[in-house]
């Protein structure tokens, strides 16, 4: 199933499932309970939000050995973690926000896993029954903040740096080694395939639930593959896991 | 005033002002409308609470000078700036933690702002328009953690490592000096004072807001003095800032 966030009337915002004829509109959350209700919205009518609110974000960084080594760096013994916060998230075709502090803002293409329910020390092998579904995201990054503050935070945390989106798909499996790609201006610029991640999606929910509660709709970014590349005023920023769909924005300053 | 939120019977939370003979209960929320009931329960009768409940904390790191001495660091041109996620926040009296990842957890106190309303790009000069007030806090921190990753989320994201309270103070004004004490079972080990923090309440507001929106209720941890040192199963932590009364809580393994 593909669950969206959408928003169908100026202050109608809902859950709902896609379907071939347009999004099924659900009550209550997917978090906690939820029905279906009997209207189907068609899409044109239909403006898509974040797929989630997370209360955080944990990403991972250097989690492909590729995107390591064109860093300079190496790939860490354990996943190294940042947060960025709820005020960066963004949904599908909302504006990524170049900001003036930073000459040097680079997308980085991301599968997301969304957290279903209150997750704390989950083992490996139980981790797939914490997992909602799966999106796409980007840890949009001022690559010049990042390097010279050191810690992650100031450069990875701007308002807009998070698109996700377009729908938390739960049917899908990481291990099957689905392409993810980022264009930019349909320019290719990342192709990476998922299961090269150093620390797969279950290792990554135990490691972080080992430091700190995961809660309903929290999303843990699993790190970008080589590729990484600066955006500018006036770039349309696409990125796509295949299966779970095309997210796109648009980038100003 | 002080403001508290209190749980005074099973479930029943609310938030409250502190009065001589007990805790007056409100409707609603001083971030939105409250307004005082009939109801003033004595103090023995409830349990004080985190006074707010964060979307996430903004925590600075090196903001007094004899404290980046201490750890061999300079002063930062420009505040440095991490996230402490919301998970990591406890109330008066809960107990801190100590996860079996780390062989050296640590106290740092700290002087907490609770911003009021939605802040965004908000200049020095109004800054305090911004703060509904201040509490006391910890960026507790396993400090071999915070070595070994680099990146500082992980050894001050565990849950637990966030103690506020007790109450939010509305007419504190940190530029009078007070002091801010950190005492282990009885012994002193951090005695500071807030005015000599290298970036002041107005400038963090304003530098941290021209990056990422705050919420209302979230809060900014302002550094901490010279003097961190260890905390062990079965320590005691108190932590005092004039004016804003005492924050007690256990530390357990």
């Amino acid at each position: 199933m593909k669950i969206v966030r959408t928003r169908s009337s100026a202050d109608d915002i809902t859950y709902g499932g896609v379907e071939p004829e347009g999004i099924r509109l659900y009550r209550g959350t997917p978090f906690v309970a939820w029905e279906p209700t009997e209207v189907v919205v068609p899409f044109e009518e239909t403006q898509l939000l974040s797929p989630t609110i997370p209360t955080k974000v944990v990403a991972i960084g250097r989690n492909y050995a590729a995107h390591a080594a064109e860093r300079d760096a190496v790939v860490p013994d354990e996943p190294i973690i940042f947060i960025k916060p709820s005020t960066s998230v963004i949904g599908p075709a909302a504006t990524v926000r170049i900001p003036p502090h930073s000459r040097r803002v680079e997308h980085e293409a991301e599968l997301a896993i969304v957290i279903g329910r209150v997750a704390r020390n989950v083992p490996v092998e139980d981790a797939a029954g914490y997992v909602l579904g799966y999106t796409v995201g980007q840890d949009i990054t001022a690559r010049d903040l990042q390097h010279r503050d050191g810690q992650w935070t100031r450069g990875k945390g701007f308002d807009t740096f998070c698109p996700l989106g377009p729908a938390i798909e739960t049917e899908f499996d990481p291990q099957e080694g689905q392409r993810i790609v980022c264009r930019v201006n349909d320019e290719v610029r990342q192709d990476g395939v998922v299961s090269d991640m150093v620390f797969g999606p279950a290792e990554l929910i135990a490691f972080v639930t080992g430091v700190m509660t995961l809660l309903p709709g929290d999303v843990i970014l699993t790190g970008t593959p080589e590729g990484i590349g600066p955006l500018q005023d006036g770039d349309l920023l696409e990125t796509e896991v295949e299966g779970l769909g095309l997210l796109r924005n648009p980038v100003s300053e």
